[in-house]
């Protein structure tokens, strides 16, 4: 397919970006041109937006960035079987090498010559993305397009929570971004019997009573341990899915585990955090996950069965959907955090 | 406690039993006397009021039966630690030695000298019963005492439907008597995209709906297997929680789950079961466990977990309360199979 | 490469196979040429040169087939970049289509869509062999290609003795054929405690103590069972690697095990068995897993990293060497079981 | 048994202890008195001996202490049914409370109520020691008494290195005082492809070759992630067993364990440690476990059955048999770092 098409641009090495008009991708013989029905932000995106530390090292503008995305498969290359026109797809953002020794093993997630999609490559923030057809999910025909849209940062929600044990068991969020959010939810619906979230976002914590938190604690107003101790009866929880990226709120993660309990970490704290190893790991004898990515395919399946069979609805998270051209309000939406997920629809 | 007691007795090495009055037990001084406030009839309670071949061989008439219970504490012996009077309270059934190989790993639901309660040892289809300290496993006081009491047969189910993951899954559930109807909702409440329930009695299957089941099928009226591809894209479901012991439907179970599945088999056929090893174990590189028993006390915890938290509800379940006088009724809808669980008031 | 080569030709349907000269194979753009230069005997291969039933149904002649091998690369397909020229490799004999349900959950040796080399495709038993680039496997460069030539089948039995733990326990490998040999090896690698050996062929026995066996019984003049339950003080085996496909075998493992061990299935047994699910299953509480193939590349690089460490010795296990023309020798010996491995250098 | 023994008294709030001539021990109706054959110096004793911030805030002088040893059996309290006279045993040296969450899932080397035999209770370092039955592990008859007296601290050991799989991976053993000798011996045991190990001490680290290393490191004079990289192809190793308590060392670990990797932590850092969590936990995607104790008691059947099959063998790593009185010139030795295990015989 030729021509132009809109695109929002991270134009130059600075904060912001810029809706562009760009030229459709041209797609290689084992790719895949999707029409881009709805694509979310992720807090990459915003670092990348806000340009921060991170992004000065990694990215280089001018590209087309973004990676969350629901779409419409419209051209396919000559070599490609796995899809076909038509089809509904979002995509993995993780291009792997399928060579090193983790992914020899399967563990394409920690593969070493990783790619990231709208960080390393061009994104999704547009109207058409061209991919490798390894890469796309097929979404079942009648899952909404703003639903599908988020099931990569919902993947790792669902890698992270469902790492180890949850059903009657009692399960601590600290962080309640929408990652976090959506690990309340599915805790929740693969039944935790108590599902904590902590936050310092009066906003976030009122979304995460709707995702189905039994308790919410601002946790600069209570103390998030002797709350959770409190409502194990001394023990502390069973689980900690750790999304909040700040050393304390870690900590207290740490301490508020109970004995022989687990700690799953997706956030990724800017600094060094100093951690009292011998009474909060190994007196306890605690399990302590590093979480990144999503297992290749197996979250997919389970993130899609979660939303198709409903046990997880994500309607209610998805507080904002926008046009295209809006993004400036949708980012502004989550530098505030008074957002849960937003949508932009091209 | 002196006196005398209400209680159904096996009276004599045949068909029923008898409601007669005899010494409320005497307690050692490791053990403990629970008025009990509710008990439900198990199946192998109707083994023994029938009188099967298995009863016949395995119990000694004339004792107390009944396994399934709650009750409150009003006497402990002078050794007793862990329990105080008044506290309610169910019992693990399984009585261990602690000192076998399978003890000193932990696997006491699998110990090699294990005495069952209620079959080898008095029972608790009584106003009161004796029992170790060690065995007893407190409930919440806000707990009913008829869901207290079948905490024990839903740990079957709870410990067969969690000895895997099902978040996310689909899970097959093969004959519905009342542990395959707590099978189902304990899926449906741990995140099982798809239940599928199985039967050839209609009530059971009405009840299996009412449990959680998004699937139920007559297993007479339509073929079992071909409606589990039919409903996984021709796949087959991802775990088989077997408790029917019929050796047709065992195998229906081993041909409708997919490559790499589970079998989880709870039941007791009482036959050999001719099983094509080939291709349905080895080519298929699934898994199959043998359950029995709960594990303890983990599954004892995440049962009261789930129930406490309102994860699952077995309310529905419980389909008649009757006084203990009117076991006789109880066992007749058991035999018959209109009925969910039965619970005695003594 | 053009030209002819040499190759065993099954070459109708019927007992047998041919030496014949073929063309030596093309490659296509993601294929690889390899020149054979070990290539050992299977016992899948015996089944098609016998002409047995399973062959009869699945094979389709004329066509080259063998499937183990070690040799070098020759000539690779222009989009191919993860062997070179002049890499030593072996292959993994499972072509699997990357696409189905396994596959996606990274579970390829269950593919449901598996074509096997030298069965569903011209095969090894030549002086040259083209295959699909990702099923090759690199070996180190001093790693003699007879032992090489056997990674394959030594993978089957690294997959069934590794499917669980095995180190301070208690092994039994019922089948001392060439990979019940190299499981007993395996097991004593590991770390097994004892490793019992079982079969009814003293040739094999012989090769089983030099394997590592602690014990080996002929399961005709001894009682399998009786000897595994004196030798753990009657608790009886920890893991039991079942590699017989005898169902009387195969149920003496079943009582061998002790409570809460594992029946790891390698074999194919031609006919259904009748297994006492109850009594061997269930009540014992036991997993039964079903093996096939290998991990993909799991299984290969733990196959790969215990031969280059020495941890496993296979050299006295490869007890005949044959130039590629003496072929029928090197079946005969494999159709009367007084062989380990019969390697052929074509 | 009455009378007088002699006994190492931790005699006062200071360095050192004394032998003193004590009451033999009494003992109640569930416990045992033991005839001390062998007891071995563990690091913790060190830190009573010297007196360090540990002690002072845990140990209350006098007493008797020390932990490790295996002896016989010379009286039994009228409830002991486990262990008869004449037995051989050793202890675990944790009393556990049986009724805590942990406990009642049985993990009772993380009761939350655990008092330790030697810091917390009269310990073995005399002729003779009081336990309570349910502690004691009975030896074969025919394993000395000085390799008995081990097994607790190679308990330890094999909890680490068995707490994932090892067979077929590169482990690194970080820190070789006898706890990490030990771990050396049982990773090659049971199957590692490459074992590493780390130390300052030149003694230690050439015990560590007769244990089974296959790399030695002086991480004073080597990089030890640089070498840990080139003997793995730039990976990194699969299995790190943090075992030296230095914050640098175990950054090291992190540094050098592969993407999905384990490391085991059993050490005991005395100040919080800087973990650079995003780098070396998260976007690696590892597992961290802390490891204390011993599984109760299945590492003890490990232990039992590694040595007594020979796969692991201690005899070089006790380097020092004294008589209880020369127990200052075993002490001396510990502290100085120049033995493997120094064991007393009283």
């Amino acid at each position: 397919m030729q021509g132009k098409m809109r695109a929002i641009v991270k134009h130059h090495r600075g904060f912001g970006a810029e809706l562009q008009m760009v030229d459709i991708p041209s797609i290689k013989e084992d790719e895949v041109l999707i029409k881009v029905k709805a694509t979310s932000i992720c807090g990459t995106d915003v670092h990348i937006y806000t340009w921060d530390e991170w992004s000065q090292s990694r990215v280089h503008p001018p590209y087309v960035f973004g990676h969350e995305f629901a779409g419409e498969v419209v051209e396919i290359g000559n070599k490609v079987t796995n899809v076909k026109i038509g089809d509904h797809v979002s995509a993995e953002t993780h291009i792997v090498c399928g060579d090193c020794l983790q992914c020899l093993r399967g563990q394409y997630h920690i593969c070493k010559n990783t790619k990231i999609i709208g960080v390393d490559t061009q994104g999704c923030f547009a109207e058409y993305v061209a991919l490798p057809a390894t890469n796309l999910w097929k979404n079942p025909s009648d899952m909404p397009f703003s639903v599908a849209s988020i099931q990569e940062p919902m993947g790792n929600a669902v890698h992270t929570v469902l790492a180890g044990e949850v059903a009657g068991r009692t399960v601590a969020v600290i962080g309640c971004g929408p990652i976090g959010l959506m690990a309340v939810a599915v805790a929740k619906a693969c039944g935790a019997s108590q599902v904590l979230a902590f936050d310092v976002n009066e906003y976030r914590l009122e979304l995460a009573k709707k995702m189905g938190a039994t308790t919410v604690v601002h946790s600069m107003n209570e103390d998030p341990v002797a709350v959770a101790q409190s409502l194990t009866n001394g023990d502390g929880v069973d689980v900690v899915c750790e999304m909040s990226g700040h050393p304390i709120a870690m900590n207290q993660g740490f301490e508020m585990v109970t004995n022989g309990g687990r700690v799953s970490i997706l956030s990724l704290p800017v600094r060094p955090v100093s951690v009292d190893v011998t009474n909060h790991i190994v007196f306890k004898g605690i399990e302590v996950q590093g979480i990144t990515g999503r297992k290749m395919y197996e979250t997919w399946q389970q993130v899609s069965s979660l939303l198709h069979a409903k046990q997880v609805s994500v309607e209610e998270l998805i507080t904002h959907e926008l046009p295209l051209e809006e993004f400036e309000k949708g980012f502004e939406l989550m530098i505030e955090g008074k957002c849960g997920k937003v949508v932009l629809i091209p």
